[in-house]
């Protein structure tokens, strides 16, 4: 079994290496090989995806990804900034399928904005297709515009698409998943618009056909951002398009107070997998030691049960993160009063010894 | 000056009709004339927006509007939903500034999902273009596709666009909010990804240019999701397309707590302009004289000030809406332990007695 670790820009490296410790003290037989990606492979060798990069994450049995990107980069055209890293390696290893669970952990439910009794045992899983859309989606760029409000004026252009196989997939996907769970999945369209979803509405009602136990519903994106505010407990699993899933499933993580502590993972379709922490590159605390480790030590426990088959190593690891929690540790990012604050590493220290 | 009433479905007969009563109250000269509107319109002439209600629209200084839709037209075809004559009119009265306060009333804190530190005192503008975007580009339909993931399958797709003069006045309005504001705009846009919003965000910091006095931040819209959570107060007028706009201004609407009494505005450059609650059309309690009047009272508050250059009775409305919360009435949505519990139009015979 080989793992690539990318570690990436930012905190992405100091949270990376706590993951990778965590990783060292399971005993398990596998190889894992680092290499630079986003702005760090640019500063390096010119491009924040290198064709080395590329091959070993290809190679691999799974990726552990940190994080990417920082101010600095902002001006370099968009195919050499850091992002285009993340988008590239969803695109070349095929990754359709990306798992982001919202969950507020007890320990947790004051560091949420909302209620605690709106988030009290809040666990929902977000199923965002993630090779699809309008974030792949061709033509685009800019044209003068023919027809529309301003014809002849100078104007900018995407396609937003779905094919019927890239939809039944990932709903598949999405009703074994609540099969699992507490058998609801709630399908986020905007059907009453767009073209694209009224399509993913109709065939995600056709893949319902094969899983009757699983209680269907639609919803349309605009009221998904509401009822995600108003009542999030009455979801379970949410399955949509790559750029709705992007909005909602950062909305839901910073709902749960514990963003800090979100592991995510996108695979395709032989489960190779990539794993990272639903937060970003944090750029104005790397360096300083403070960085929450937790989301990429749980983001590795989910690379152990989905690719690489260790479901009691993976176990071993969360159990691990509860029992540090039950301790009172907290970083920064989930410091309350009467709780003990700790840094990056001495979190990992923890995580380590109650393994 | 003339005024188009178009109650629509649901609970828009009951809540308009309360506005209408508080517009009658004023003497000032108007004529308003009502007529049918999405699922009404559609039973009585085939259409949801017939070309008689359309003339009339055209033909007034402003439209007042209540909401449309019903689950029961769901199954109709698209072209003949009720939201398609939401849609038509924007189209064709050209209406592409929307504007959605999200206020949290003082007396409504304990109404929000999130902790009343978070929201006391809440005051943001969302400035959504609603012309262009997603929403309107062509072409959009359904085909063979001839490349990505699956060449050959079926495939639905949509045109995403903007022109660089929709982009620029939609701006000029957004700085000249702020101006009157507190001098920030947060433009959220999704640069990183896609060619139209790289667009936007150039021709958004080139307008800035002419706006030194003003504040100008760039947000992306997953991380807009996420802070409007978090930090809903650091944001002061929000400015953004079609799409992110109708999925950001429902979830920052959730988030005061006062979704049942948030008016909105949708203007084109002669200040012609629609008004409408920011709520939809609740079918679940229509018919029961429990809906609450109060956004749409405030709506025609703003139709004074906006479109029928009335300053001074929209104050006067605005201050009745004012006393009647101060007084501890509520309709069921924004009731709580310790206020009275009225109807529809308990509230509006209140917001007259106010007057
Ligand atoms: C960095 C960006 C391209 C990416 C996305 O939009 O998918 C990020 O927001 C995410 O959700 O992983
Ligand atoms: C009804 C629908 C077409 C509409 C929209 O998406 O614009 C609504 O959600 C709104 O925000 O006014």
């Amino acid at each position: 079994m080989k793992i690539a670790v990318l570690p990436g820009d930012g905190i992405g490296t100091e949270i990376v290496a706590e993951a990778v410790r965590v990783l060292d003290a399971l005993d398990l037989k596998f190889e894992m090989e680092s290499a630079l990606v986003g702005g760090a492979a640019y500063d390096a060798h010119g491009h924040p995806l290198p064709e080395a990069t590329l091959k070993l994450a290809k190679e691999a049995d799974a990726v552990l990804f940190g994080a990417v990107g920082d101010w600095k980069y902002d001006t370099l055209d968009r195919p050499l900034r850091p992002e285009q890293a993340i988008l590239g390696l969803r695109k070349n290893l095929g990754l359709f399928a990306n798992f982001r669970p919202a969950i507020c952990y007890e320990q947790l439910v004051n560091a949420s904005s909302l209620k605690p009794e709106l988030v009290a045992g809040l666990d929902i899983l977000i199923i965002r297709e993630l090779t699809g859309d309008i974030y792949f989606g061709q033509p685009r760029g800019r044209r003068t515009a023919v027809d529309g409000h301003f014809p002849g004026a100078e104007e900018a252009f995407d396609t937003m698409r779905y094919s019927r196989p890239e939809i039944e997939r990932i709903a598949r996907v999405a009703f074994e998943a609540a099969r699992k769970r507490n058998k609801k999945v709630t399908s986020v369209d905007k059907a009453n618009v767009l073209e694209t979803f009224q399509f993913w509405k109709d065939v995600v009602t056709e893949v319902h056909k094969e899983y009757p136990d699983v209680e269907l519903e639609h919803m349309y994106v605009d009221n998904a951002a509401m009822q995600l505010v108003k009542k999030p407990k009455a979801f379970d699993v949410i399955v949509t398009g790559n750029m709705f899933g992007d909005i909602l499933s950062d909305e839901a993580s910073m709902l749960t107070g514990s963003i800090g502590m979100l592991p995510s993972a996108s695979l395709n379709s032989s489960n190779q997998g990539l794993y990272e922490p639903s937060h970003g590159s944090a750029p104005d605390i790397a360096g300083k030691g403070v960085a929450n480790p937790l989301a990429t030590i749980l983001s590795a426990a989910m690379m152990l049960r989905f690719s690489l088959n260790q479901e009691e190593a993976a176990t071993r690891i969360e159990n691990a993160v509860k029992k540090v929690l039950a301790q009172g540790l907290r970083t920064p990012d989930i410091w309350s009063e009467g709780t003990t604050k700790v840094g990056t590493r001495e979190m990992g220290d923890a995580v380590l010894k109650a393994m």
